[in-house]
């Protein structure tokens, strides 16, 4: 389990690294998450007694993790320099770059930094947890700077699979640094609005120290599709899609995507119904603040479609990433209170699965065309494209921003280490590209740039409303209960001589079928008493000798009848 | 869970489908398995009092299959009609074709019939389950015929990713059946045995009734790639790497993968060691039929591969799927008895991810390049092609057949039905096609064919040495399990009174922390206390009414603290 040992390995050194060490006459970078693994992205600029925290993600728990509904990161460091920080910048909406702020805010209160969409989207996770009136939100525009501390902070115009990214330049006592966040460069963005290069360049010529770039896609060659390219596949399925509803999971947050659904609609006379929570709450942000152009008469609601003929419907709606819980899931199972797909219908998956959701989209397109659905998704169809720069736009930022020192960031380390082999191919030399580690500090002056300590970095599990409170015993004894489930053994003894006044009594979980294994039953019973009787013989009256005995007799007899390793449970009470 | 559904749903409807209407004077093809799911491949042809199975495949178990090990195929339905078995037939030797023949073996003990290799692989697994001596195995070449009741079963010359592959054809008194087993074409094989499309065109000629082909390509446009071009981008790879040695990590059974690294490494002067015991048992059987060209000399024992230079070092490896227990994944974590990576180290990753495997692949190659290795994988080079036809090979397949009637096999539904536009496109009727669920039976006369019932069939799990011993309510359990863990209550009351003697005691397991959680234990006891009086005070002495009400509090209470929903096992003892 490699995130345990990431874990544990980053606890040990955060001894070493001491803090007050740590503060002299330089930049300081550290990555507290976003390196090696998708999401929770958050990055600290320590600069003489300042910190800028940059995002503030989440990620979504692996297989390992039983029961954690959501990962956020390790923020100990922070809680220990809190005087210190001068508020959080965000570079955009998504989740891995903003969700951790809700429990990250209750620790450290301080000011907000980000784009009207970023604001907007991280109001509705605010007012959930009831923090809205207690976070102090401002808004800074594309264009626009702010200062913190010793820090200049611009927010410079990006392009991304959300409206209103940004790239952000961060002006320290040492120099410039570039921090590209999730980047693409889209030359025909459905806003109008597309990456400010000429300012890169003009930062560039100015002196970048430092690059830290997105390396997502540095394993695909060329350049990425524009998100128009999208909207003119929509348009041609409107075509001659003439007798069908049409219904299409994205992802709530890309409202460009969505506006291109809704222009392919108003031009081909279909009327438009929103499926799923997140989906409303952030096209309802986003039309607020003038993001979305939606003519009257278009949208109605959920309980309408039946009342418009079929070819005048198109839904869009969450799931595309196969949730079982998510509205499209529960439309193609028949789960969905208002709309189930029907023989005839077509749906279009507009994205791409991240991975580790590969099986859960083949599952909901498997039932979508079970159900008589007419499919369109990748690889048959162009009805997606990326949000993040492929290799010949990674160079182009490399070119205009002409760092002195560059930091791969944003991916898995296979995708850093792509990043670093592009820029050496651009002539950069490997002594000054840093592949870092979370909880790395990398030290940079004027003329050098070296990592020089670490400090507590790693991952807190949320489960339920516990943060924090389920580790690495727990979950390795959920993944013990998962493989082989659990043999409870009780016994009551004599408080005086130790005999066994009832029981052994035996009660299982997720072993197996209790009708198929009364042999075994009986038989556990039998090798509990004789482990009691042996300790009995010897006279180790100690409980915890009587537990280990049946523990260890038990175990033995188990995994010789059945290859299994149950969890054992002996529980032994006086009377 | 699909899974979990889709079993149920066949239960039920094998007490429709008897089965002694099913024995008329027509041909009967029945799917066990191979449809809409990965792996697992079992087909039945019965004609009149004979019964064909085709293959007997295992497939391994998805994330919600708790502690499952295999995956194997319910063959209720054969075990019911043992004595019209006539013997089952094999199209080639990868597990999810053969991987169920151990198990199934011990139920219906027929005689099995495959190409050399292919029972060259069979043969291993029977040793492991000590069924060598018990079963009958017959070679049949491509190109030989034999009889099996009513059927005579030709073996056809095919391509695949695995040597040795036939299509089959079964001449049933209806007419001929034609199946493609897993295919794909390629002009250049490194055998040089192409597959016999004369041949397919001839039985074309004569009239194919029913076509059952390979779909798991069925999304992919154009042609798969030859195998010899995978060995073409080895040369170049060998070529440029003169300092390094080089790990290729491929499947055991793709024997041409193989015997292409050995012809690299002999041209360049390198010796092979081989790692993981599935690839030296596969490479054994290869050789000992003479389907492996190794030079003397060229084979080297892994102890030995510090006694040579790095640049003549070449070691094949299991593990390109990422198993955490291969030799590929240990080498990397330097938990190999034998070999580390070390820096510097070329890895060559021959394969692409199995759907489900993303994540455990993404984990090997990052560990490695942590590592310092130089790694190889899609997408950067060519280093794999599919062992599937893709659209292109599948229009020749179905143009040389030209079959009445055709059912898409081998693929998710998706894939069937994008298999079935295919046909569509070349002029085949809807009507014709036929999309299958497992279990259906698909009734075939001279002129007419229909899906006329069902019969049981599903999926047995495999846990250890149990084999359908696990079922849903074991997975459920272990499901609640892995969520949220468990706490049990232990309560001795007294046998007149019902009042307590001793306890409530409370133990968890995989719930939280227990050190952080004190106040949730004490309030659990008097939460459980509480219950106790209340049934108690209303008189009521039965045992599952005080259990009930301790869960019914507990959750509760535990939901409302927590937001969880640990299993809650009260237990009561008298004294």
């Amino acid at each position: 389990m490699y995130f345990l040992k990431l874990f544990d390995l980053l606890r040990e050194e955060f001894e070493i690294g001491e803090m007050k060490n740590m503060f002299e006459n330089s930049l300081k970078i550290v990555p507290l998450g976003g390196l090696n693994e998708i999401g929770k992205n958050i990055t600290l600029f320590i600069c003489g007694e300042d910190i800028l925290v940059l995002d503030c993600g989440l990620t979504f728990p692996d297989d390992e993790m039983f029961g954690v509904d959501i990962v956020i990161p390790d923020i100990t460091f922070l809680q220990k320099n809190k005087d210190k920080i001068r508020g959080i910048a965000l570079t955009h909406g998504h989740e891995d770059h903003i969700g951790a702020l809700p429990y990250v805010l209750k620790e450290i209160n301080v000011p907000v930094y980000g784009t009207k969409l970023t604001l907007e989207i991280l109001k509705i996770k605010l007012k959930e947890h009831k923090m809205l009136r207690t976070t102090k939100l401002i808004t800074v525009n594309p264009g626009e700077t702010f200062t913190l501390g010793c820090f200049k902070i611009e927010f410079i115009r990006s392009n991304h699979s959300i409206a209103d990214a940004i790239i952000t330049l961060i002006t320290t006592p040492i120099g410039n640094v570039l921090h590209t966040g999730d980047f693409k460069i889209d030359c025909t963005p459905i806003d109008g609005e597309m990456l400010d290069l000429t300012r890169v360049g003009e930062i560039g010529k100015e002196g970048v120290l430092a690059l830290l770039s997105d390396s997502t896609n540095s394993e695909r060659p060329g350049y990425s599709m524009s998100e128009r390219t999208v909207g003119e596949e929509f348009e041609k399925i409107f075509e001659i899609s003439t007798k069908q509803r049409i219904f299409i999971a994205t992802f709530a947050s890309n409202i460009h995507r969505v506006q291109q659904v809704i222009n392919s609609a108003v031009k081909f006379g279909r009327k438009v119904a929103v499926c799923g929570r997140s989906m409303i709450n952030v096209l309802n942000a986003a039309f607020d603040i003038g993001y979305m152009k939606i003519p009257t008469d278009t949208l109605i609601d959920v309980d309408e479609i039946t009342k418009f003929p079929k070819e005048k419907i198109v839904v869009i709606t969450t799931g595309s990433q196969g949730e079982p819980m998510s509205a499209l899931s529960r439309m193609a199972s028949s789960d969905h209170k208002k709309v189930t797909i029907e023989f005839g219908d077509l749906v279009i998956i507009s994205a791409n699965p991240i991975p580790g959701n590969e099986r859960t989209v083949s599952k909901v397109v498997n039932e979508l065309f079970r159900r008589g659905a007419d499919v369109i998704y990748e690889p048959i169809a162009d009805v997606h494209v990326s949000g993040h720069a492929c290799q010949e736009e990674l160079k182009i930022m490399l070119s205009l921003a002409k760092p002195k020192f560059f930091i791969p960031v944003h991916g898995e380390h296979r995708h850093l280490i792509r990043h670093k082999e592009i820029a050496k191919s651009m002539g950069y030399n490997s002594k000054d590209i840093f592949i870092m580690d979370i909880g790395n500090v990398l030290e940079i002056k004027k003329n050098e740039a070296r990592i020089t300590g670490s400090v507590a970095a790693g991952k807190v599990f949320v489960d339920g409303l516990g943060v924090g409170d389920v580790g690495n015993i727990v979950l390795r004894d959920r993944k013990h209960l998962a493989q082989d489930g659990l043999i409870i053994v009780v016994i009551i003894i004599n408080k005086v001589g130790g005999s066994i006044v009832s029981g052994p009594d035996v009660i299982s979980r997720g072993f197996v079928y209790v009708r198929e294994s009364e042999f075994l039953m009986n038989e556990i019973k039998k090798k509990a008493k004789l482990a009691i009787e042996e300790c009995n013989e010897k006279n180790f009256k100690d409980w915890s000798n009587l537990k280990s005995n049946i523990k260890k007799r038990l175990s033995e007899f188990l995994f010789d009848k059945t290859k299994r390793k149950p969890m054992i449970l002996p529980i032994i009470m006086e009377a």
